[in-house]
């Protein structure tokens, strides 16, 4: 049976429309983007600077910084690693949205550059709603912040396709059930990989880049 | 010199003027309200829960809990420790506002408590904005979010009466400054009182049960 009512295409809003964009704009530089969600505090930075150490002179990357304030502390620690990086003030907003991430992407030479690093606000929550145009999600917990994270707080789990587990050299010092949690994030995202690892004794950091650097091999 | 231009009061937005009424309702019960901000994993429940142990039967409080997700681990463990606690779901948002919190105080009977603790979502940028219509307001911050995390989230600790360190019991493990924290809070809020204190040894826990005490007793 047919029908007579027509199909029209998903409108989509204004950030997804722009986040499209900015996908298109990556793809035709050869670029790959990875958007890197977390708590305020989880290692973002840290886990940016150890991944440049451990990608040597694998491939060259950039880096897109999201603050709320205007501070350039994170950019400046790229920089200081060799990379470009440009800094994104919010201006108080809670997450980095499509038009900021199109700005920052235009501060950068894409067309020298295999993978763009984007750098959110920390914020486990209001990220998860805004498609800024990357081409994969990354979450990085902490042992610190605890293992009933994914129960508190789903929604940033659901889209992801990695999850980095930092600061494992503080395992001794903490209660942290390793299977509650693993437990919690498969309940979301049975597929998504998890790289428990330490930017403090690089413990674990090896898979982490094995991973990325393939992931930027194929191009998405 | 007299002026014609009539003098019209402030017109609050609907959440502030909520949040006055909240107050109101509070101070008709004699209830104080403290609103406990944080970022995820900085330990708001663990300071409750160890500030209730701390407090022994000084005075009645009861709890309001706001999680984005549909759990109640944080309320359970408030219920445990032999206090009334409500649970608000805010449907995936990310911070606490007035009306919501009007209703979890509906469910308290506040004739009976001398104090409310609020915990708002774990958030270390949007819970600033919105008046809950608590009488002060409390930071928790954590040695393993690092010692940065004023000049990043200055927002968030502008407005507030205390701020809490918690985990200094890993101070040991983490290179964190504490003169380069301090530096930061005071720079934006120069009459904050800081408690360093540890959930864990206890280290600190009575300085702050004196401190809330006291807020407590002169009723705001």
């Amino acid at each position: 049976m047919t029908s007579n009512v027509p199909i029209v295409e998903q409108i989509l809003s204004a950030n997804d429309r722009l986040a499209t964009m900015n996908r298109s704009q990556l793809d035709a530089s050869g670029t790959v983007a990875m958007n890197m969600m977390a708590s305020p505090g989880a290692g973002k930075t840290s886990v940016i600077l150890r991944t440049i150490a451990g990608l040597g002179d694998s491939f060259p990357l950039g880096v897109v910084e999201g603050d709320t304030a205007l501070t350039s502390i994170d950019a400046d620690k790229v920089l200081a690693a060799g990379m470009p990086a440009v800094q994104i003030n919010t201006g108080g907003q809670c997450h980095l949205d499509a038009p900021m991430v199109e700005g920052g992407l235009a501060q950068l030479p894409l067309n020298e550059l295999q993978l763009v690093i984007i750098e959110n606000v920390g914020n486990l929550v209001c990220p998860a709603a805004f498609d800024v145009g990357a081409h994969f999600n990354v979450v990085i917990a902490s042992v610190p912040e605890g293992d009933d994270k994914p129960y508190k707080y789903p929604q940033i789990y659901r889209g992801i396709d990695a999850l980095i587990l930092n600061k494992i050299d503080l395992l001794p010092y903490i209660d942290f059930d390793m299977e509650y949690f693993r437990r919690g994030i498969q309940m979301l995202n049975p597929d998504v990989t998890i790289f428990p690892l330490s930017c403090k004794t690089d413990e674990g950091m090896g898979a982490w880049v094995d991973w990325l650097t393939e992931r930027v091999a194929s191009g998405k």
